[in-house]
């Protein structure tokens, strides 16, 4: 048996992933020592209640509520406590006293990545952070060392779970969202309060860090556009169907590059239309993956689960193992990129494909009407779809039931663009909706992909 | 702009790849600069015929046959020839002379892997092969440093385009192997000599590096049992999708713990059946990608191009850019596990699902014959299905032709099997050909992931 040097651990909470991370250290310690070239070992586990239930059989004797003492001679910190703070406070500390630091912690990273990266510049301390941008998904060390040299076009990732199993279970079942989610929280799969999750808070703190990884830049949460998934329905999901595509909720993370070459960059996360045929549509149940687009290498993907306590933990200690050997082969950086500041564009800049869904009047010159108004708005039409709607109003019903309630009588318009400007395209949608042959505007979806 | 320090690069081969790599060397210096933290130059590019019709419009002075003294005074040598030697020679000395070796040569690392990590250990430099195992797909960090904190069960790969590629148009077109080769040759998806492809000794060499990483073990290339793609014929692609599958050349690596926590591995290249649910289903074309089973992480997936010039390209340069990092960073080693010697057991040990297609007599009693000779060999059956086949001798052709050209008529017989162990498997496979009622074996093959 190898002697080994020991580092000394310190974990910071002991939720679903601490107590997982926990477990795995004192159960796997002789291999991960082979790994790491040193053993770890786990020094204290700082939570607020040492007798508060855990997922896994821990030493009673492990648990502190003083973290702070705990951090000081540590080599390595993981924090795993979420949220800013005082997850914050503790990981400056645990710089500042010359620890390494390991964190699942996107919220803090997306809000005060900046000022934590810097700390540990300064003192040449490293942040490793796999799990903080998909889960257990390696996506981290292939952006920043295996894409190297090379140049990220776009990003598409589905990062977040929870929506994605929300989705997944609306397109098998034909459900709508709110029995979805209701069935999603009873089984665990949404929290109580869904909010970070179905409005997007959650996948656009990733965004901002895969992008910030992605394009060497700095992107602050407020660069990134975002939309969640509380407004899609099952009749969008129907529709999208009909049309060869699938409903995804989208982090979005692009480089654009102006005809003089200035270089911009747009993060957006909100619901999308994907191609049937495209990798992603095929990401079910609480699964996630990421998609990048690079120069030379072309299309990647990345896939496995984005969240669970015991997956999330594998990423955590590999990071751990690479703090480690950090430490052993005499403390040198991993070697970061230099940062460029690449402005992020608003949404309005945006150029995409969009699937826009009218309930028209059915009586001659609408669709002229409508064409004309597109055109105006520099908006192209690739395909359009007219069915006339029964008085029922519900499109997926094609049972034969009463004549049209209205005097003309309705119909459904799905037309399909070529790429516009965002900002063209929402101003040409308002125009439509106040032309007077417009009866509603049922839908407006981005399609991502190509 | 930022005052870099120059390393010096030689170059070795200016094939598909090389061209690609000297290209974006000299396009993009500055952006690479900005990621190494390190001026790349590129000293010099050593080919075999200066005047050689190149991919890439790269300067002519910068050719030379004179590889040893390029190599002389480097920082970083990438070796881009392929084969054996001189290649060997060439990495051994640019170890010697100080150099980091850069490589895609997956012949090499098979054969020789061992003799080169223990030069490079010997003298503290470090050999960087992520284009070695499955082209641009980012799979050795995230092997090396995401997982190593975890512990991989299993890989299942497709890491050859070209049978990838085959497989799929026969699976699509229902043509024969013979046809598609003779497409794929035409259209440059495969070789003049296919060998190295269809025979599988090119997945069995990137099974080798996959397996060494995953289980931080040594495996020589004779340890990984082979089998290609040659057998493969229309019947047998239309049979699978009958059942649900896809016929994919996979290359499995696996770890075995016995009864007694003993630990071997299992690394082995075959046609396999995988159902169409199966993430690996879905990888069409020439693409390839790598399926990991972790114990902590779960199923993840690596996907993204397998081989092609500029697409490989990307693959050396991130280990370009990680060399100079080491390069700018001192020297450190990028931290790699103690290695075990896992033993790796022969292919007769290996426990799977089989699908056996067998034409027996069409007569009373045959079934049962067939299910006693499979239970004696201790092979569980799992499905039977078993349908006439008509004179033609054609299942897939179901119009009514002439009657049985023999007394009794024939039957196709379909038995999926539960795990088995591959030994009981062949030996029974062979009793039953030999059972007086079955008439032909038509066909065994593995069914992987569950």
């Amino acid at each position: 048996m190898t002697d080994y040097r020991t580092l000394r651990v310190a974990l910071l909470g002991a939720g679903a992933v601490g107590s997982q991370v926990a477990d795995l250290l004192l159960k796997h310690g002789a291999e991960l020592a082979d790994r790491a070239g040193a053993t770890l070992e786990l020094a204290g586990i700082a939570v607020r209640d040492v007798d508060a239930k855990r997922d896994a059989d821990l030493p009673r004797e492990l648990f502190t509520t003083d973290a702070e003492t705990l951090i000081v001679g540590s080599d390595i910190v993981i924090e795993l406590m979420g949220g800013i703070e005082p997850a914050r406070t503790q990981v400056l500390h645990a710089i500042a006293s010359g620890a390494d630091v390991v964190t699942a912690n996107k919220a803090l990273l997306a809000t005060h990545g900046s000022e934590v990266f810097e700390a540990a510049d300064q003192v040449g301390a490293e942040v490793y952070y796999e799990a903080a941008a998909a889960g257990a998904i390696p996506i981290i060390r292939p952006l920043r060392d295996s894409l190297a040299g090379d140049r990220v076009v776009r990003i598409m990732g589905i990062v977040n779970g929870t929506t994605n199993y929300i989705l997944d279970r609306m397109d098998n079942e034909g459900a709508d969202f709110a029995d979805v989610l209701a069935q999603a929280q009873a089984l665990g799969y949404a929290e109580a309060d869904p909010t970070a999750d179905v409005e997007g808070y959650d996948a656009a703190q990733k965004a901002a860090i895969l992008a910030s990884l992605a394009f060497h830049t700095t992107v602050p949460l407020d660069a990134v556009h975002r939309e969640g998934i509380t407004s899609v329905d099952a009749a969008m999901i129907e529709s999208a169907r009909h049309a060869g595509y699938v409903i995804k909720l989208l982090a979005v993370c692009e480089r654009l590059t102006a005809e003089d070459g200035a270089e911009s960059i747009s993060v957006r996360v909100y619901p999308a239309l994907v191609d049937r045929a495209h990798p992603l549509a095929s990401v079910h149940g609480a699964n996630n993956a990421v998609f990048v687009q690079a120069e030379a290498a072309g299309d990647l993907m990345f896939y496995g689960a984005g969240a669970g306590g015991v997956q999330t933990a594998s990423a955590v200690l590999g990071d751990v193992v690479s703090a480690a050997r950090r430490h052993i082969a005499g403390g040198v950086g991993v070697g970061e990129s230099t940062r460029a500041n690449l402005p992020a564009v608003p949404i309005g800049h945006v150029i995409t494909r969009y699937q826009i869904t009218l309930e028209v009047d059915d009586k001659p010159g609408v669709l002229a009407t409508v064409a004309g108004i597109l055109s105006e708005g520099r908006v192209s039409i690739a395909t359009v779809e007219q069915t006339v709607i029964e008085a029922s109003a519900d499109a997926a019903d094609s049972s034969a039931s009463a004549g049209s309630a209205t005097g003309a009588g309705s119909a459904r318009l799905v037309i399909g663009t070529h790429k516009a400007r965002e900002q063209d395209l929402s101003e040409t949608v308002e125009r439509l909706a106040a032309s007077g042959v417009v009866e509603r505007v049922v839908s407006v979806l981005r399609v991502e992909g190509n």
